[in-house]
Order: C-alpha cells, then sequence, then structure tokens
C-alpha cells in the first residue's frame, strides 16, 4: 500500500562502500529530482546541491570529514549547501520565475512577495541562513528515501567542517554554506558493522503524543 | 521505477481543506511510520511528534497561525516538537536503548557515546536545541513523500507563533518547542487557488553544480 515504509526499513547509514561499484546517472538524476521536488518554506529552494565526482576534490573533502571512508569510496558525493542569507534578489528570482512559469500576475503573491521581503530583511543574515539550512533538511529526507528507492545506499553526514568544505568547493563566493554531505553508492557488506544491526527507533507510543 | 517522483509531483502545499473529509487512521499512522523510521544524526530522533484533533485545542493554534483555516479545517494536525536541549539523559536514554534493542555493548558505540556527550556539552543549549529542529526537518521531508502515497493532503507551515504553541501544548514541561505544523485532510479543490497552478522549481541545471 505505502512503499516507503518498506523502503526507509530498508536504508540505513552505509559505513563501507564498495569502491568498485557505480551508480548509474539515471538513478542519481532521480534522486537529484526528489530533492528538487521538495518542499520548501515559501517555495525559496533556498539551497543548492553539488554532485561531486572528482576523486582529488573528494580526497580533500573526506581530510577535513575526519577521514571519513564513504566520501572518497562512495559513488557520488551530494553536497546540500544552504544560502548563506535570504536577500531580496534571492526571493525576487524565485518569486519572479513563479510569475514566468505560471504566466501571470497575481496581486495576492505580488503581496506576500513584500510581506516576505520585510520579514527576512528584519530577520538578519545569520536567521536567514539557519532558516535555509533547515530547508536542506527537508530536502535531505526526500534524498534519503529517493535513494532507498533506487536501491542505492546513503550515508547522511554532519561529521565535518563546513568552512574547510565551503573552502574546498568554492562556496564562500557563491554565498552559499555546506550543511550535509550525503555519499551515494552500494554498501560493502562485509566491511560494514552496521549493516546486520537492527535499526532502534523509540516505539510510536514514545514518539507521538495524542491530544485528542 | 520511482514511485517517489510521481508522488513529490502530485504533492503540493494545500490552501484549502475540506472539513468534512477524514483521513483513516491507517493512513495517519502510516505517515507517522515514515517519521519514525527517519534517519536522524547519531540516530538521536531528538524530535516528537504531537497528533492534534481535538477541535478547542485546534482554535486556540489557529488563532496563534495567522488564523491559517487549515489548522482547523484539517482532519489531523501533526506537530513537530524538538528537543529544547540534547541533555545527557536524552544521549545516554537512546544509546542504552539502542544497546538494549541490539541485545550487546559495543565498545566503539560507547567510544561514540562519550564522544558525543562531549559535543553537546560543549555546544550548548541552543545550538543543540538548533541541531535538533533540524532532525525534524528530516522527518517532514519523510512525512510530505508519506502523505502523497497516501493520497493524503498536506501544509507544512512554519507560519505560527512557536512560544504561544508550545504554551497551548504544554510543551515547555516536556523540554520541547515546536517547530513545524503540518495539517493533513483532503483538499477542497473548489475553494484553493494552488490547485491549478504549475509547481514552481529552478530548472536542475540551476539548483545542481557537477564537481568532475
Amino acid at each position: 500500500m505505502n512503499p516507503l515504509i518498506e523502503k526507509l526499513s530498508w536504508r540505513y547509514a552505509t559505513k563501507k562502500f564498495d569502491p568498485t561499484k557505480t551508480v548509474p546517472n539515471e538513478s542519481i538524476e532521480r534522486i537529484i529530482e526528489a530533492v528538487r521536488l521538495t518542499a520548501t518554506s515559501s517555495g525559496l529552494q533556498p539551497f543548492e546541491l553539488l554532485l561531486v565526482t572528482n576523486p582529488e576534490v573528494r580526497q580533500k573533502i573526506r581530510a577535513v570529514s575526519w577521514n571519513q571512508a564513504q566520501v572518497t569510496d562512495c559513488s557520488h558525493l551530494l553536497v546540500f549547501a544552504a544560502w548563506d542569507d535570504i536577500t531580496p534578489e534571492r526571493v525576487n528570482m524565485m518569486f519572479d520565475l513563479t510569475n514566468e512559469v505560471r504566466g501571470f500576475v497575481n496581486e495576492g503573491w505580488e503581496n506576500y512577495r513584500q510581506q516576505l521581503l520585510g520579514i527576512v530583511g528584519a530577520r538578519g543574515t545569520e536567521a536567514n541562513y539557519q532558516a535555509a539550512a533547515r530547508q536542506a533538511y527537508i530536502g535531505l529526507g526526500s534524498a534519503l528515501a529517493a535513494a532507498a528507492f533506487e536501491e542505492v545506499d546513503a550515508t547522511p553526514m554532519e561529521g565535518f567542517d563546513p568552512e574547510a568544505v565551503d573552502e574546498i568547493l568554492g562556496l564562500k563566493a557563491r554565498h552559499l554554506r555546506s550543511v550535509i554531505l550525503l555519499p551515494l553508492g552500494y554498501r560493502q557488506a562485509e566491511g560494514d558493522w552496521l549493516v546486520n544491526l537492527k535499526k532502534v527507533r523509540r516505539d510510536r507510543n514514545a514518539f507521538v503524543t495524542e491530544v485528542q
């Protein structure tokens, strides 16, 4: 009925990738498409993806990621990079794109644009970055589900030096900040201590409170 | 091949729910299960869900949510509430649960527990809350996908007064902070200005940079 549950049960944070296996481009593109389609606050999509296959670049990223081997052993490395600020230019870019795609200008939407410009202007750079980073995590939720549907293994990682990764990928000049690494590939089960261990989650009743 | 893409294309941020329609419990439980299975940093699941059906409580929440009608018109209201801090008690609860579920104590895992206790202790309450809130957004990504698989409409909302919602739901005493509202139900297409408009996303090439 809902194949997502099965896929989310299948996935796990892969500890050892098989460095000899490459994920087909079609699978990578469907994972990217799932992230691209992700819902974001006010439809801003306030983050971008970097798809890193270059081995030297990945070696440099590994060196600032607690030397985690998944960064270089994986097939493709996705980097989620959030906007470092939600500027008027960026808000206007997305609202203008909306008008262009929909083929008309709507008064309610234009009023909302002005309201949003006021909110992000008042909130300041750091709070805007934090808000943008949260949206990237919705995209991570989509990416993990999409990878599982492709039977592609994935390891979400926060354990890295974001400023160093920004430097390696030239993100600062692009007004982006790295927030999540997501190595994608195929597990090498014999070298993976986690692959056969039970998934651990709190029980439904310890996780949900009903207010009836 | 990957039905998730189709489901993510189908969904949209519903602006008008049909207040006469109720989502079956089985669907609600599968949406909850998708959130429960979501990957989180160090496996902490540093958030909880509240499933609000009580009409008076929902009326109060609507009053502090820019009077958005989805809060009361929807079938079920999910509230994502993040841990207000990542305390040693909470870290130990999840690491102890892991040992219990897996049936053994692993030295590497115990070393990691100590390392993590050091990290969250040094980071401080506000940074721990922000980290927890980000994880809730991964859960939102799962919830939106799961709802779409159930053909249940959903409206992710950040537009509310979190402190007021915390007060209404008694979250402060439980050391939780509300971060996202997610009304679930069935669209009332005739009253929904968004339902027939095109989904707007930046093109793949404006969203992804390849580092080859």
